[in-house]
């Protein structure tokens, strides 16, 4: 549940004590360490998320089928914009007019924006990359634009949310050598003009460390933007095409490079099992498509990491919810027969009802792994999540 | 809001006092006249239905894009399904097989299931229509089938509504002279048989009066009907073509001729204006896929029975509410820019929180209409709603 900053030092509950960031209105503190899994406590002008967070992604100022209102009733804590798609449609002019994401979306709890970088590097191959920044064609018309940071952090400035992203170029560990070091080279410097070009003192603003899967650019990259100087930092150009051992093998070099006392954030990974991995590597936050995308195309989520995709005919009569302990509305209310009912006639309230179960398994399974950490039990948690085992169908 | 049969008779309520029905468990008594105007209460085993009331129509057992706790916030009081798409898909056997479509639907609120009549005779041009029954062919998969009065009986037993309705041929008032009456006379004797053929004492079983906007055909369908004898009525093949004033007048007719301590249900009216004028009319429950629908295709109903396209660019910057005096979560939540926004991004939380609106106009005018004519200001109440106009746009 979001607890508003004001509450947080209220009747019965401590002050906030953590790190003091640069940020207004921000603060951070480890509150509780199990092996290198941290449970803490990240303090915005829009409220209290406790971590390690799963943040449900909300590409077009909506988390796809589900209701802001719903989000607070799942756990959502925090909730993620896309700059590239909000840049285009609406356009920030209309944004600002509503004071900002939190107002146009209905949300009034923490939001992060990303910086835009990811889609420009994904979603289109016309793109022409400079020094001060990339132009590239817009999805939405084909229109020239130029990202830079300075642009970035404008348009970030303008979407209003609470914890911003600096401009860095996305490289997978799976490019040559050449271009993943350019990208390392290019992602400092950027981070640099981002930190120089933000100057909303309400805004957290995350460095980006890149480098692939190779430890030299990792370490190099580590050096560099912790040198730049950050109150957070993000791991990107991970969970992008590499191996899984050598994902993991670079979030835990993270854990060692990064400072200990501040935010991290892991972009773009989902799937329980992975989740649990990155936590246990020292990740507080992470946030993927991968639950209400899911959802959409009739398949459900399972807390051990199994998957049911619902247009099989062998749940045609299965009386029995999606999970029998899970505690969304969708599982004590509705049976797999008729989720697969919905799915199969395409209503859209399966869409909706996956939705709210796929997001409601990884928001209970941070809640419990916050829990875990603070027991000193996330190894016995780890084992049991992992033990439930991916069966699915 | 629903209220459950028990609680119907808890503490400071009275006791259900309506005219007793042949069906354990029902009743229905009108309380409060104006003109023409009833205000009434039909006792079911699921629950009480205050009249006049909207049914929103949960076609594949699903009020599109809207989930059954949201039906209960929104005030309605019961939902219809179609028979013949859940004959179909998924099937009786698995309807069944969850005690019925309100454990299928997690909806256990009052249902009311129509006789697929309506689907059998416009949803395609290849049936063959027979003295028993109707041919035709499933819109699912082109297989033949026969739908009699008896098969439309057994059907809605095995679904298990609340409410169930006779199969009737529904005629519209353009057909020629001879055919109209051919369809009464049909009507009638499949009347007859789904009187016979329904032994489920937990349902109540409407009669249908046909004969399009033809005086003479009206009477005789009433006559017959009645003579039949049920104790709830719905008035058939209107809003199916004619003209407004023929449909209206037909109505008044039929406050003339069926009794006046029955139940009336008008099928298929949606639009405020057009609720307003039936239940001025003496016309009891009505139903429609008007709100649903609408939303779905971007459009906001007014209270007024104006309508707002959302794909007008006019509302790109509109930072005001659907309505500014609606109380439903999308009007005190959101702006028409951000509702544009999700409709223009094919976003499914556009079609989410506008069916929500457009349910909530309906309900909430219901609502209000069953106080005004409790307070015997109904013809006030008429004016005020058509005094708003269908400004849109």
């Amino acid at each position: 549940m979001v607890v508003d900053a004001g509450e947080s030092t209220g009747a019965g509950r401590p002050p906030v004590t953590g790190t003091p960031m640069a940020a207004e209105g921000f603060a951070f503190s480890v509150e509780a360490r199990d092996g290198a899994a941290r449970a803490g406590r990240l303090t915005t002008p829009h409220g209290v998320v406790e971590t390690p967070c799963f943040m449900p992604v909300g590409t077009k100022a909506t988390v796809k089928a589900v209701q802001p209102r719903e989000l607070r009733g799942l756990g959502a804590q925090i909730v993620l914009g896309n700059t590239y798609h909000l840049f285009f449609r609406p356009g920030t002019e209309i944004i600002s007019a509503h004071g900002g994401l939190h107002g146009f979306m209905g949300w009034d709890g923490p939001i992060l924006t990303d910086s835009g970088g990811f889609q420009v590097f994904s979603l289109e191959t016309t793109r022409l990359l400079r020094d001060d920044g990339v132009e590239f064609s817009s999805v939405y018309d084909g229109s020239r634009h130029v990202f830079t940071p300075e642009v970035a952090m404008r348009v970030q400035e303008d979407l209003g949310g609470d914890v911003v992203m600096a401009f860095d170029q996305c490289a997978p560990g799976t490019l040559p050598g050449p271009e993943l070091e350019a990208a390392v080279e290019r992602t400092t410097r950027w981070a640099a003009a981002c930190k120089e070009a933000h100057s909303r003192r309400d805004q957290l603003l995350v460095g980006i460390v890149q480098g692939g899967v190779d430890e030299t650019l990792r370490r190099r990259s580590a050096a560099e933007i912790t040198g730049v100087g950050f109150d957070a930092y993000a791991i990107g150009g991970l969970s992008v095409g590499e191996r899984g051992e050598e994902m993991l093998a670079t979030v835990a070099l993270m854990d060692e490079l990064l400072p200990s006392d501040r935010l991290r954030y892991f972009m773009g990974i989902g799937d329980p099992i992975g989740i649990v991995d990155v936590i246990a590597r020292g990740v507080d936050v992470f946030d993927c498509v991968l639950p209400t995308r899911m959802a959409r195309t009739g398949t459900a989520l399972l807390r051990g990491g199994g998957r049911l995709n619902l247009r099989n005919a062998r749940f045609a009569a299965d009386l029995t919810p999606l999970e029998a302990d899970c505690d969304c509305y969708t599982c004590r209310t509705f049976t797999r027969a008729y989720l697969r009912h919905l799915v199969t006639q395409k209503e859209i309230l399966g869409a909706q009802l996956l939705s709210l179960h796929n997001l409601r398994v990884l928001l209970r399974l941070t809640r419990d792994a916050r829990s875990a950490i603070r027991a000193g039990r996330f190894a016995e948690f780890v084992g049991h999540v992992a033990g439930r085992g991916s069966a699915g169908g």
